[in-house]
């Protein structure tokens, strides 16, 4: 099938590159390290010309190829390529965001190779706490574009487990609001720089038990007490014989997602009686978790999304024009599975 | 003064000692690095024998002059000292926990100069979550001593900021329970091991206002998302040009201090319906932050208590009969000021 798109996700650690067909349809994928805080630093030719420059060449290794063979194809990129560090800043968009807003924001920066980089801007919420995403906000806009249009307008909760969670209330449509947890740098920080990584050891498999019990702790009466008084009983639970060094990694997850989420819930009920649908996007073990933590806080519809990224890169090159509007017609939901 | 006794808190990075007269009164007193993570690694010579065990090295150079002086001084110490990973374990003591307790389970070590030193176990709570610590018990008590009578049997509250932060109810002279916060722990691997340290810089002088601003964020609705949600704000209110690199330390500080209050105070809740006098033990810059924190979350009585281990330290050997009791006649209260 021919290529109608170039569609990157280019974040700090790793660059993602799609080429896709008519309809959004993965042709060929590829996944590289040269996210751009670790860029390629070996100098070569590209077009003909010695190049340095590790945006450059990061981008040559992704998809060189593709364009040598197909040079007219659109790109499109979000991510941390669009940052004040990145190949060129895409200032934020602000809250409420829709696909046609970001479209109509995009960024381009020319390659050595004469090809035109299409950034998607990342999203800025001026709340009193500020929140700002880049990259997850194509993921939500592709995981909206595959709702069946009867659930488009509805008020749903989509959630981005990661290094730092994003939690993204959608209405009509748009991103009205979105919430940052940094649960995943904070597990790593506490495991690798406190006292509790003396006692703690990676556990594998998963101790599906000690992550339920952290998830248990942070919703009950003690976890009142937030998780920088909680993540001590880590280490006591390991002196007092109940936790061994293997379980207490999957504790002190359950208790780090176990607090996120009971406080998104909280979060939640300020505004409304009850909890609203999850869209979950990702895949692999940390979902798994995170879809335990949810049950286990009362949230009764959560759903995974995958294809999330390239979907929403693809919607967006489609209402920016860089693809032709025929090859989107029937475009098919995103896979959604329990 | 003739001396009476050898006091030592010994913790994990440092090893005070304390030279006691009559009553307690400290006659000299000498602050070393040499905690029982960083113990001397030279041998020498102690006692006419060639030593290279650290706990002794150190042991001499806290106050082997002193004991050359005046051999027959008894010797106490409190701290990680009697930990598992010290020179010799002194089992932890359950709540509730007294001075005459403590006092019975002394544990003693005896060095290469035929001098025992007479340790004072940690004290352990099981709860559900376990609570555990060493040398604090021995600073409570020395504030307990200190009380007016008429107070003594009261509940109180007593806190002991730093790297774990303590905050320990007591009841009719006794240790009945007690929390963690691994505040001061947490805020150091953020600073250092997080995406928040790239653009936070440390502070000089006090930022009042940052440090005030942290401390209303923890304990508004915003603060309901819990501090692995609000922390992110450190790097956002930056990014939104509103907090500049110098006042996102003491912002960061007055978040993870406030959530540690206000999740205190809340807890507090749970028990009665008024929010307990508070004695703050210890000095200096953090005293300050945690009386600030307190008083904006509706603590209204908080004093400062000082000079806490050498008093507890004296209280426990008193009761063990290391010195005598007529050293004892008239000992004067602790100085506790606003």
């Amino acid at each position: 099938m021919q290529a109608q798109l170039i569609a990157l996700d280019w974040g700090t650690t790793s660059l993602r590159a799609y080429r896709l067909g008519e309809q959004g349809r993965v042709l060929e994928q590829r996944s590289l390290s040269a996210g751009i805080m670790q860029l390629p630093t070996t100098s070569r030719s590209i077009a003909g010309r010695l190049c340095s420059d590790g945006f450059e060449l990061a981008f040559d290794e992704a998809c060189g190829d593709w364009l040598d063979a197909e040079p007219q194809l659109p790109v499109i990129a979000c991510g941390m390529v669009g940052s004040a560090q990145g190949w060129r800043e895409a200032v934020y968009q602000q809250t409420p965001a829709s696909v046609s807003a970001l479209s109509e924001a995009l960024v381009t920066v020319r390659s050595v190779r004469e090809v035109d980089i299409h950034i998607v801007p990342g999203v800025l919420q001026r709340s009193e706490l500020p929140n700002v995403m880049r990259g997850e906000e194509t993921q939500v806009l592709g995981v909206l574009a595959s709702l069946p249009s009867s659930e488009a307008g509805d008020s749903l909760l989509i959630g981005l487990p990661g290094s730092h969670s994003k939690w993204v209330r959608v209405q009509d449509g748009r991103i009205v609001h979105f919430d940052t947890f940094m649960t995943g740098e904070v597990y790593a920080a506490l495991s690798n720089h406190t006292i509790l990584g003396r006692t703690l050891q990676c556990s594998e498999p998963f101790d599906a038990i000690a992550f339920d019990r952290g998830v248990a702790v942070a919703r009950s009466p003690q976890g009142a007490a937030g998780p920088l008084s909680t993540i001590f009983s880590t280490r006591t639970l390991g002196l007092t014989g109940v936790l061994s060094g293997a379980a207490q990694s999957d504790y002190l997850s359950g208790l780090l997602i176990g607090h996120e989420i009971a406080a998104l819930s909280q979060l939640l009920n300020q505004a409304a009686a009850t909890l609203p649908d999850v869209v979950l996007i990702g895949s692999g073990p940390l979902l798994e978790r995170y879809q335990r933590a949810l049950q286990a806080n009362g949230f009764a519809q959560v759903t995974i999304a995958e294809q999330a990224t390239e979907r929403g890169l693809w919607q967006v090159a489609v209402q920016a024009g860089l693809v032709s509007s025929s090859s989107t017609a029937g475009a098919r939901p995103l896979p959604v599975e329990n």
